[in-house]
């Protein structure tokens, strides 16, 4: 058998990526696509990187409320920072996304775009996931890193479209996953130019600009790559439409889903706090996605396992 | 000399180009930027393409009014429409940014992404510039062309931040500059993404998403790019803070601003009825940006001169 893609099992999954690769790269074939057209699009919460028990951004949130908390007395009596500090994060979500905008926009906005930037760099420097007690950039799967490098070594061009915030991926997004900061989509803040003490920032205003998830990613997926993808790769509802979209042009086209049904390596969920896989995995069947299940089709998740 | 850049003279602007490259190409230098961060952002008006007597998508704009006509017949009385119709485009300016806006959407919203793409390249293959009768793509800056070139021969990734519409820019931008629709940013439109008789469309609204123009244009590099370009080619004051921001990076960066000074060969003016070209040229002397004259520093202009 081949040493490609050495983490996946050999099973349908992964001959059902091998298959595609060589129909699209492969002249003269019908289904030829030229390079520039390659173009694959990547969910990154529970596709490439853990999401489990919650989205490693709201772990970013939470951490960033209580070190910012002294300077915001009034968040110790004032809901949902209040339920934050005392470390009741159901009661903080409890608000719903009225709650989570207002967390977030505390935490995402006000500084610069180089400030938040550093801000995130040394966060993921020493943050570490509550189960495993690695850092969250050791929480990617080594089988989509494997399945990454295989596409761009076929001149596929990789991107991230995911909900998690824009900026908050870019500053590690090319160091652990080889995508540089042009490929990396998501949801958004405004922003606005100005000059401070003579010198020109980019400061991040507290107001939502992009939602990146369901029926937006399409939408994003137009509005900044402008060309439709051939591969699309997701894990839950929120990458339904993305999916949708990939697979309904005119060429071949491949879409995936990962499943997490390793109790023991990963997480064993299709609904969590954070998303759930139902309707995809039922469209999945009559559109001909391939579902990928950690358990069967990976025989290492982490790369420290 | 060299028989690099061919259309630019020998001058102190073609020597700025090329000892900026070097500089920033050579290892070891301490200039040396790794090809990753080779940022080069382009306006597009009057940068890279002809923009008198009126933006190219201005054209587009009253020929598309013209075409709709007959499925309005309310236009007939209705301004600005009227006074399009009528071929008394001042008067259909004289509206200001309200009236533009509303040609744009009419013309620029209603249909599916695909389907604009379609129009912009029936339009582009067919329309031409009032004065010189060549195809709009025909007017295109040789120069320009050997520099975009020139620039990627050294990996650089060249970007085009306009103010024009994004989605006007990409049907045609990788044909006529090497530039991949990804690559391309531009004021834009928002967008939904429904379901239409079971196939997945993205459906453009009448609603303005983003105007990259002016304090605009850094906004949207930090928002699409994600990192500060270290070349920044523009025209006019709407350039202005975009080369303030690429400027400003703590390494070397090279600034250019393209002036309109041959009347013969292309047109003359700094200022003309789409901008003017005022602040940018003061404060070029001070931030050492590089003022290209086309007359003096381009020995050919169009590629069919």
């Amino acid at each position: 058998m081949t040493t490609l893609l050495p983490s996946w099992n050999d099973g349908l999954a992964k001959q059902a990526i091998l298959d595609f690769v060589a129909q699209v790269t492969a002249e003269p074939s019908p289904a030829f696509v030229p390079p520039g057209d390659r173009i694959a699009v990547f969910d990154n919460d529970g596709t490439l990187w853990c999401e489990y028990p919650m989205y490693v951004q709201a772990f970013f949130v939470f951490d960033r409320i209580r070190a910012l908390a002294p300077q915001h007395p009034e968040w110790q009596i004032q809901a949902p920072f209040a339920s934050v500090l005392k470390g009741d994060l159901n009661a903080a979500l409890a608000g719903g996304e009225h709650a989570l905008v207002e967390l977030v926009m505390a935490t995402h906005a006000g500084m610069t775009s180089d400030e938040f930037t550093a801000i995130v760099k040394d966060w993921l420097a020493t943050a570490k996931h509550p189960t495993t007690q690695k850092l969250f950039t050791e929480m990617v799967y080594q089988p989509m890193l494997e399945l990454l490098d295989y596409l761009r070594s076929h001149d596929f061009k990789t991107f991230i479209v995911s909900g998690g915030g824009i900026e908050f991926m870019r500053p590690w997004a090319e160091r652990v996953y080889g995508i540089p900061p042009e490929q990396v989509i998501g949801s958004s803040i405004k922003t606005r130019f100005e000059q401070r003490e003579g010198k020109p920032v980019i400061v991040r205003l507290p107001e939502l600009l992009f939602f990146d998830d369901k029926e937006g990613k399409p939408a994003a997926i137009q509005h900044y790559i402008g060309r439709r993808p051939i591969a699309a790769f997701g894990n839950s509802d929120g990458d339904l439409q993305m999916l949708q979209w990939t697979t309904a042009g005119s060429g071949a086209s491949l879409g995936l889903i990962v499943r997490h049904t390793d109790g023991d390596r990963e997480f064993a969920y299709d609904t969590s706090a954070m998303g759930s896989l139902k309707q995809a995995l039922i469209e999945s069947e009559q559109q001909g996605w391939v579902v990928v299940g950690m358990q069967k089709d990976w025989n290492r998740i982490f790369a420290w396992q």
